[in-house]
This record gives C-alpha cells, structure tokens and sequence, in this order.
C-alpha cells in the first residue's frame, strides 16, 4: 500500500489533486500538509476520509522522519500580489521545499512538482515549448516565483541526474476554478469579485496582454494522468493549459455581461506584466493523448462565478483584492 | 568599528577579497567561514591578524545570533565538475546560504555577493550586457550553479525591494590566478596542471567555444572598488570580468608553449557547454571609472604557472582533474 505526502493541499489547486488521490483504492495514509498562507481550511471541508491526516505546517519544515511512497508539492503562492509581498518566504516553500521534501522520498519514490509557465517569463516565441529556456529578468518584481520555480526544476532534474529519483514536472499555464481566494489577485477571480461586489472591474494598462486560461478540471485530469495514471517515466517538464490565447481585457468583457452594474476600468499597467503566454502542447498530446482543455473560458468563467455566489459570503475586506 | 563576515574565505576568490579586507583598518572582527568543500586552509595559511576569526562551517548553518555590519556570500564551488557532482549541495550553499546570511546582516548592513556569467547561461547576445535575460536550461546538467545563483540575486533584489537591505551584486566572468585548486577543472588550471604532469593538455570539442578571461587582481581590484571603496549605493548587478574573448583552444595553445613535452588532445564536448561568454561593461565602466582588466591573460597564466610551480607539490592525484 502506498503513503502519500501531498504539500499546500489546502490550496486552490492542491485541494483538487487531493480530492483526485482520494479516489485511489491503494493508498493507505495520505499526509496533507499545509501552512493555511494562501490554502484555505474550507477547501479541506468536505474531506472525511480515515485515511487523510492534515497538518498546519511549512513544506520546508515537514518532520523528516517519516518518508512516502509518493510525494506531492504544490505548496506556493502562485500569485503576483502574494508573492510580491513575501518574497523571500516564496523562495523559501518552492527551493527549500523542494530540498526538505526530496529528503522525506522513499527510495524508488515519486516527487511530483507543480511547476509554471512563470519560467518562460516575458517569451520572446509563442506558443513557448518546453525547450524554450525564457526570459526571466532574475532581479525584477516576479523573480521570487519564477526564480524559486526554476531553481525547484533544478534541484529535481539533478535529483534525477545524479541520484536516479523519479520526478514528474509540470508547468501550468494561468489555471482558474472554484476555490480560488476571493483575495487571491488574479485576473479572473480578481474580476467575478469585482463584479460581485458591484464595484469596477480593474484592467491593468490596456489589457491587451494574453493568458491561456485552463479551467481546472480539465487541469487536474492532465495532472492525474500524468502523475500516476500514465505508466510512462517521462520526467516533464510538461506544460499543462489551454493553448487558446485571449487577453486578459476580453475576459474582462466577458465577466462584466454577468455583472452589468460594474464599469471596466483601466489602471497603470504592471511592471513587467508579461506580454503573452501560450502552452506549446506537442509533448502533452504525446504523452497524454487525447487530453485537451475542453472547457472553453467562457463556460469555466460560468462556473466560477456559480461557485463563488454560492460560497463566498464576505468579498468586502481585503485590500489584496486590487492587485492582480 | 566594523564586523565583518566573509562566507567561503577559504575559497580561491575569497581569499583574495580576505586579503584585500584586512587592508582595511576600520574592521575590528572579521569572521572567516568556510566548510572547505572547494576552499583550501592553505589558502589562509599566511593570515595573521588578531581581527579574524576563521570558523570550519557551512554558510547555511552559520550561527544567527551574532549579526554583521557587512557580509560577503562567496561560498560556492564554482566548477562544473565540483557542482556537478554536488548539485543539491550547490543550490543549498547559494539559495539557503543566502537566506540564512540575510539574517545575520544588521540592519542598514551591507551585503555583497558574487553571482556568475553563469546567469547568462549560452548567451544568444554578444556582449552580455546585464539587462540580457540570459539563456538557461533549468533543467540542464548546469542547471544547479546557474539557477541558484540567478535565485540567489533574486533573493537579494526582492530584499532590497521590500525591506530596503543594501546589497552589491557582482557578475564574474572566468576568474583565474594562483590560489586556484590544483583539482578547480576549469579551463587554465586544468591546462597548467597537466603540462606541470607532462599529460596531454585536454581541450573539449574543437575549443572554439570562448570566454573571458579575468586575472584574479584585475577582479578584486574591482569588488574592492565596488564593495567598500565607491561611495554609491548602486547594488548591480555588475558585470566584472576581461573583455577580450579568447577561444578555450587559443589558451590550450598558449600554455602549450610553456610544456613542450603535452600534446593538445581533443575530447568529446561537454553538454550545454557554453558556445561565447563575454561582458558588457558599459556599467562597469560608468561606476568604476578607470578599472579595466590591464594584465592579459597572456601574463595571468605566465604568473598562474609561477605559482603553481612554487606552491603545488602534488600533482598526481585527482581524477577529476581531467573533467572540466
């Protein structure tokens, strides 16, 4: 029987890959660990499974003792105001996270690693195959994220290099869904609690910046397969998302038809906001064939907003809500 | 007065800026540390200075009581074949190395760090200037030097950017000079320890790949300058390094004629080795006005043979002597 170890599983991803293990009949104990900085104990609500065992604790601080079968680490903020505004605990969760982590493997264990399109920065091709090294400005205002996403690369690939460890790497593209924060900053949550709220809704510059968004089931169907349906040691890194590309203003349009109460309103634009954003899905489709986003935004957008009228009940404190 | 902390003192380029330091009659305490992977205790044996204190440990468990006016992060291997070999150590020496000297810095300390060429990873632009995003494979067998130290510079930058920490940034570019370990593996003491051996002097590929090469007093000339003696709170980073751009295979050469007994041999390339390296230093020019790199590398490897002719006894030993 397997032990499993999945970090930030009360995040909004985590907590949907969780729900996914849960559905394997060979796992014995399920270790979900979290620090609650971004993950939410209410994404963790519905969970009444003898074998899940949730702690209160940093990824880069799990007791090492114990060690797993398989290992999950998903434990970061994923979010530019977030991020921005800790940036050296973000370095922190994905590099020594990665590090703490790799120590409590088995031997012959499985360390699988959300990493994000963030490591191609502001590309300079489109749509950005996994080849594509980026352009990361390594001393500008995203560098904790993308840097410490790269570094976590780093560390696994040589993980596997020199120690033989198996790894599975992704790299999600813009994902979006249910259990997003309120307060997490993005664009799309960022607009349906504008909306909500009746307040304007914020573009940042023009808006014509571009973002695949993966709605995401269709995201954590690719994850699932990849991380342990597929009998395949492809290590990734893969990229994961929606290779349709919209920018960031249409989706703002689209969110405003259901909330014809609030105004589009454009802000000073982001330093370094990246241009464009597209998954080059050569490698998926081999790997996964006959996976594909297949949610357009519109109807993830749907979606959302249903789950958060349905959820959120307080969307008036926080201030994060402003930034994206 | 001053404390001061110096993180792998021990090391070829730390022991040098440690000379360079102990100039200075402003320090009181300079506290010496080095866990002597790739730094040498004779490279210290000639200090003799009631202000230091020279501690055996690694950077990222040094003690966090005591805190430092100054701090200078050198410690780090610096050859492929030593982070090769090491990788997740060589990512936790930069990374966690840099985090846990952070919080031995006192407030409105100073603190300096060496970053590489490296960032730049197989340059498609040339010269690098240091607004070039670089071009790395994070996860490439190079991937644990280049990444952490990119991580590094972003750790310190987003330091700067949300806690206001003074801190100078340097990018080096192929340092070379006595005090080099015999076993270094890099390109001008793997040629001279061979040709000391009487063995073929070994060349990657046809050697065509160039760099830069900065003689070790052109460079500390340089950090000196930058770190302490200049009276500007620019934090870089900063290219430093020689701007002339020789092939690997014109230096093979070069020694060659210093040991006519070796033969140039030609071996397989090295994966990811990079194809050009050569700074920009516009920068470095407009705020070291006057500094350049004035010995060749022609008189650099003539004083590096003298060097290794009086110092090194035993030559015979490292096999890694013939990775580069």
């Amino acid at each position: 029987m397997t032990n499993v170890l999945i970090a930030g599983g009360a995040g909004f991803l985590g907590s949907h890959l969780l729900d996914r293990l849960l559905r394997r009949k060979d796992i014995a104990r399920l270790i979900v660990i979290d620090n609650l900085w971004t993950g939410l104990r209410n994404n963790l609500a519905h969970i009444n499974d003898p074998r899940v065992d949730i702690q209160q604790v940093d990824a880069e601080r799990v007791d090492s003792v114990t060690t797993f079968d398989e290992i999950y680490h998903l434990a970061s903020p994923a979010s530019p105001p977030w991020y921005m505004a800790e940036p050296l605990r973000t370095v922190s969760a994905n590099v020594l996270g990665t590090l703490r982590l790799l120590a409590a493997l088995k031997p012959h264990g499985r360390f699988c690693f959300t990493s994000t399109s963030e490591v191609y920065g502001d590309p300079l091709v489109s749509p950005q195959p996994e080849s594509y090294r980026g352009s990361v400005d390594c001393t500008g205002p995203r560098a904790s994220y993308d840097e410490s996403k790269r570094c976590a690369e780093a560390i696994l690939f040589e993980a596997r290099r020199t120690q033989g460890v198996r790894i599975k790497v992704v790299r999600l593209f813009n994902v979006f869904g249910p259990r997003t924060r309120p307060d997490d900053g993005r664009a799309v949550s960022n607009f349906i609690t504008q909306g909500l709220r009746g307040s304007p809704i914020t573009v940042y510059g023009a808006g014509s910046q571009t973002r695949s968004w993966g709605y995401v089931d269709d995201v954590v169907d690719a994850l699932e397969r990849f991380f342990w349906l597929e009998e395949s040691e492809f290590p990734g890194p893969l990229n994961i998302g929606n290779d349709r590309e919209v920018p960031v203003v249409e989706v703002a349009h689209y969110v405003r038809r259901h909330f014809p109460r609030s105004q589009i309103q454009h802000l000073d634009p982001v330093p370094q906001d990246p241009t464009n954003r597209r998954p080059d899905l050569t490698l998926a489709r081999r790997h996964l064939p006959g996976w594909e986003c297949k949610i357009s935004y519109e109807e993830g957008v749907d979606r959302t907003i249903r789950w958060f009228r349905n959820t959120v009940s307080n969307l008036h404190s926080p201030k994060s809500l402003d930034a994206k």
